[in-house]
């Protein structure tokens, strides 16, 4: 098998940690696989970089912010070519450049645009392990660049998707992708395999473990994405495409989003296109809308409810604002103290009643619910954050993912 | 004017250090000129990633190293980037890839054959600051080397010898080049100009401040060096070619070696070609001569003296021995308590007596010499190292170098 491994920054914290890296890649390539290894900087690295940079200007350019932040993985990446190489295997450190790896010009969060694994293709042939410096691509005219956030995972997803490797194993502090959040229920069951569509509604389940735009770019390439632990041999948690799942449960997971706020719009004007108005307005103004509910209320004005991220809170003021300026809108009112709870799973599609239950859950334990939106694998509902543990923990066992 | 500015280690040991350094190059540049700038890693950064890399191994490929070493000067040229736009500059940070240094493949010692200038003239062009990452640059295939010790400096020479640049300076912690150890002489005075020849005679005066490759690449580049230091606007010690400096002293400085030793090989066989093989021998043991002086003894064969580095004396006991073991060596003495001094000056050319003076001087001294060499430019002597400090005081007041 071709398997690429990932190791974030606490795998790579320190020395000691490094060598625990080489001992496992070591052993994954003695099994008789191949391996390329794609690392982030030793954890603490990059932060240090950022504060040294800031010491010096609050604004700096993202050019040279690419090119003091690359720096980090290539340290990892030569010092885990180095352990590897005295355990007797051969080994090459590559930057991104050297991988391959072409994204676009947008500095400090530039996306894959192209990999020529030519090189890595070449040094797997020759039997080697490859160490990828993560997080990092070059410009076409050849700019050193960052991915952003999460941005080595994408380029071990990338690289796993160019070279069609077998696996692309993340190796993080978290051991997998559990059935809910283990803080809110130890009865947490640690999923063994999930659906790309399923992990991306339980991002915030897997938030620590892996962003959103990597599930997506897996999904995309197809790769079969292991999230698992560096410091045990614990088994992990497989994404991977809906047809690859033999046992398809109703539920696979109860997710919980705290960072959700709710705006309420009294008394809207009831003409054509305002509503298309207002949430262009609000999107013009940067904030990204989730669900919404509009009522018709009884003189002939609309209330109009919706719920954004906490951090846009403020941004969606100012939008309002200016339409209850124009008296388009008669009231506003803010609500911080909601939460969404979420039910996903792919056996949905086949199956009735799913949120029904939700619903009858809810109502048992006296939470009134107060939006609610469904797709295809999910049933979200907002409530009052103080019911948001009882809520996940009811809705974990009413669909029995304890057992 | 074109200047190319190099600080090292201790100049931007820290930020603070680099802001001074960003300050001193803002005026530079706000005096109307064009200025690259090419810096060393953080003073203890490097020393630091090969503590790292001891750690997995004692012998680590050289181009693992390659690429763990070159991110420290990536470092500091982004972090001075950064403070250079942030005064209000226009600043690109480029690694030695983007400056178009070309290097043979001799990983950790590499030799710069090629700079093509053209990003950083368009650079330049644009009125823009450049800050180059010293010390590195990659091979025809793209891999990233470095230039070994004193590589910053090689890197700011060959730069500014490809740009042709007007000027290029070389701060460090030290403020130029003196007529002696000021720590020996205190009278010792700093030199305002000095031939590219004279300076690498007096290598022991300048061995903390240019290293002799580099002042070799200067002269072959035709590239007009200064030495001076970043903690002062004190002015230093211009470095250029004999037919640049005016007023031509007949002695420019007094250099002290004290990293001699002195083999005295007795009854060596008076055949054909034996002196030959004695130093082929030698030199496939990869020690240094300096001095040789051989005299006729009575019994018809020969005493051979000659002086090496105290590091390669070893190699030179063992290759001594094999003589003395085939007999064609009767005896053998070794004398590590020497030293050389030397008296440099381009002026000796044009001017009898030199040494002669040198001479008289040791003997009003009553300090016996052991050996001695002259160059076109250089007279020098090997005497017991007691007398070293009385011997460097002294011929520094006969050629009147404190006045």
């Amino acid at each position: 098998m071709l398997i690429v491994q990932k190791f974030g920054g606490t795998s790579v914290g320190d020395l000691n940690r490094i060598a625990n890296v080489a001992s496992r890649v070591s052993a994954t390539k003695k099994a008789g696989n191949d391996v390329v290894v794609v690392v982030s900087a030793m954890s603490g690295e990059t932060n240090k970089l950022i504060e040294y940079a800031e010491f010096f200007s609050k604004t700096p350019s993202r050019a040279d912010m690419d090119m003091l932040l690359s720096s980090g993985e290539r340290v990892t990446a030569s010092l885990l070519a180095i352990a590897l190489n005295e355990m007797g295997h051969s080994a090459v450190a590559m930057t991104g450049r050297g991988a391959g790896i072409v994204t676009d010009s947008i500095h400090t969060k530039a996306r894959i645009q192209d990999i020529n694994p030519t090189a890595l293709n070449q040094a797997i042939k020759e039997g080697k392990i490859v160490v990828v410096a993560g997080f990092q691509g070059v410009t076409e005219d050849g700019n050193v660049t960052t991915l952003g956030r999460g941005g080595s995972d994408l380029s071990a997803v990338a690289i796993a998707g160019a070279m069609k490797a077998d696996l692309c194993e993340i190796y993080t502090d978290v051991s997998g992708i559990f059935t809910t959040d283990p803080r809110i229920e130890p009865k947490a069951k640690k999923l063994t395999q999930i659906s790309y569509d399923e992990m991306l509604e339980l991002a915030s389940l897997g938030a620590k473990v892996l962003q959103n735009r990597s599930v997506e770019l897996a999904k995309k390439l197809n790769v079969n994405l292991v999230t698992r632990t560096s410091f045990s041999n614990e088994e992990g948690t497989l994404i991977t495409k809906e047809e690859n799942i033999m046992e398809k449960p109703v539920v696979s997971g109860i997710a919980l989003d705290r960072n959700q706020a709710r705006v309420s719009l009294m008394g809207v004007a009831d003409r054509p296109g305002i509503a298309s108005d207002i949430f262009t307005k609000l999107a013009n103004n940067g904030v990204n809308i989730d669900m919404i509910i509009q009522n018709t209320a009884h003189d002939g004005k609309a209330n109009i409810d919706f719920t954004v991220p906490v951090s846009d809170l403020n941004d969606a003021k100012l939008a309002v604002d200016s339409f209850m300026q124009t008296g388009e809108i008669t009231n506003s009112s803010y609500n911080e103290s909601i939460c969404k709870v979420s039910i996903v799973g792919v056996g949905m599609k086949s199956h009735t009643g799913v949120a029904a239950k939700a619903f009858s859950t809810m109502a048992q334990e006296n939470i009134n619910i107060n939006m609610i939106s469904t797709s295809e694998i999910k049933v979200s509902m907002v409530i009052d954050e103080k019911y948001a543990e009882l809520a996940v923990r009811s809705l974990h066992s009413a669909y029995q993912l304890d057992k």
